[in-house]
């Protein structure tokens, strides 16, 4: 069964070996409640904690599906990705892990250090080029005609979907109730249409929304037009969703997708504030878009179940305060 | 079996029956690793996230257990205790649970509002004091004689200490293999006793370490002395461990914590932002004293199992990160 046009999307199968595969290497994160959110949203809400997965975000799940999912002589010639952020250091871990596999990571210059330290730590060989994304991209085709190595996208990839729809499957599991609603970011799409995947096929009485900020919401134009339209001059603390959809993460969104919200600056600073206060957990700005969602009103919830993923913690905590 | 002079030490019973209490009521906090805290350290580290427990630490318990344990009548004069931290919102916090009990809680004026709302959240009744610990005391008593209410000391009480061993009872329980050592912060030792005692009747092979901040070294000075020697000018970020022992808590922690070390600051701090920063978990200053201790070598623990309690995780970021 394949649902959407091309030949791409992942199918229920794909989804099966994900799950196999991540079994004792992914850490299957815990889900954690508030009655005071409870009391605040009028929902029973269950969170999906990525922040404490390995690398300190989703992102590991769909890297180390797709560097597993690759035969044995094209893994030998290593793999690569260009990344300022979290799907950088995702594959650089995922290599590590799958039996020490090379990995070439094509880093701007102006990222930051520590950032740098961390692929660095997981054994990736790192390749600083211009910070524009001609520069990112041509970087990661010289090292691929160089090496062979194989490319692993960040969204726009089946085996990435099919590697991030574990979070929402197990958080399906895990909740120990049926989900009415699961909340999830949207940025590039991989996780949204991994969570929708997993929700049709999982647990299919469950609506799955994607919450976007208003400052790039190409997701929620996309969806509303009916075809992929670019994100322009994205404008959000959420740094991790900046990016836009590829025609494969769009189609599985418009269809899979029930609905898109747009979220605000200030309630996703707000709401991303609360969680680190009052729940203790240290979110990144991308994971407080759909918490910010519910906070403000902007979907209807009362007296459901809502799952929502925490999608990573990787926050420069100093830079977000002096922004606040 | 009493085991400590003075009539007032927690038996295994008193420790069975407030888990009872506790149970689905406590959260049953999760216990996390880090495999990158592992590689510092050497040990295989489990820590247990009281962080995340109701209200925010693991106070809740031992304030529950004691208000669940007073008789109907007594119970129904109210309960009262002074505190400018966490023991007044657990106090709050319990007595709104326990069939909606009256709360009194003396706070001095200089405490932060957002505690002073916070307990005012949990229905309490607030009474301002000047902020002397005669003021706070004087204030108590005149609660006591006018409504009878009872006292809940924040750690000079055996139910008070059979409630915080829970936290450990069940880390020793979901650590999934036996513990060669329990680290604990030291403040006023209820949580240090009530872990000691876990140890003794639950799992008697464990060693339990008491960790003090160097800056406010009662415990450590009272242990070397053989008697109970107050805190002079305590200098330290770990605001929940500048007490010092009671009676009691000094009787059990000479007899069943195996050894006491001296936490230095900027280790303390070191540690907290570690944590934080790689673990995603807002710790507070004093739930980073264990884990300071641990890495920085004070503590031989190369090829051990070893839990940490990270005790809480009220903390102020912007005012810790001021200091830092």
């Amino acid at each position: 069964m394949n649902v959407v046009s091309g030949a791409k999307a992942p199918e229920v199968t794909d989804l099966h070996r994900a799950a196999e595969r991540l079994e004792g290497v992914a850490h299957r994160t815990p889900v954690m409640t508030s009655s005071q959110f409870d009391d605040i949203t009028g929902a029973r809400v269950f969170f999906k904690c990525e922040c404490f997965q390995r690398m300190g975000a989703f992102k590991f799940r769909g890297a180390f599906n797709t560097v597993a999912s690759l035969e044995p002589a094209e893994r030998a010639r290593g793999v690569v990705t260009h990344s300022s952020g979290n799907h950088g250091q995702a594959v650089a871990l995922a290599a590590k892990l799958f039996d020490h596999t090379k990995a070439y990571v094509v880093v701007p210059k102006n990222a930051p250090q520590v950032k740098l330290q961390a692929m660095e730590g997981y054994g990736a060989e790192i390749v600083l080029c211009e910070p524009t994304m001609a520069e990112r991209e041509s970087g990661a085709t010289q090292i691929i005609e160089r090496t062979g190595a194989a490319l692993i996208h960040p969204f726009d990839d089946p085996r990435v979907i099919a590697g991030q729809s574990t979070a929402a499957r197990e958080l399906i599991e895990q909740a120990g109730r049926p989900l009415d609603l699961i909340l999830v970011p949207v940025g590039g799409g991989g996780l949204a249409s991994g969570t929708a995947l997993a929700a049709r096929y999982f647990s299919p009485s469950t609506r799955v929304i994607g919450c976007e900020p208003a400052g790039a919401d190409d997701a929620c134009r996309s969806v509303e037009l009916g075809r992929r339209v670019p994100v322009e001059s994205p404008a959000t603390i959420a740094d991790g969703l900046r990016g836009q959809l590829s025609q494969l993460t769009f189609e599985l969104i418009h269809k899979y997708v029930d609905q898109m919200v747009r979220v605000q600056e200030a309630d996703i600073r707000a709401a991303m504030r609360w969680v680190w206060d009052r729940m203790k957990i240290l979110i990144e700005p991308s994971a407080a878009v759909p918490v910010a969602a519910l906070m403000a009103g902007q979907i209807e919830a009362g007296g459901k179940s809502v799952g929502i993923i925490l999608s990573g913690g990787n926050v420069d905590i100093e830079a977000v305060i002096d922004h606040g």
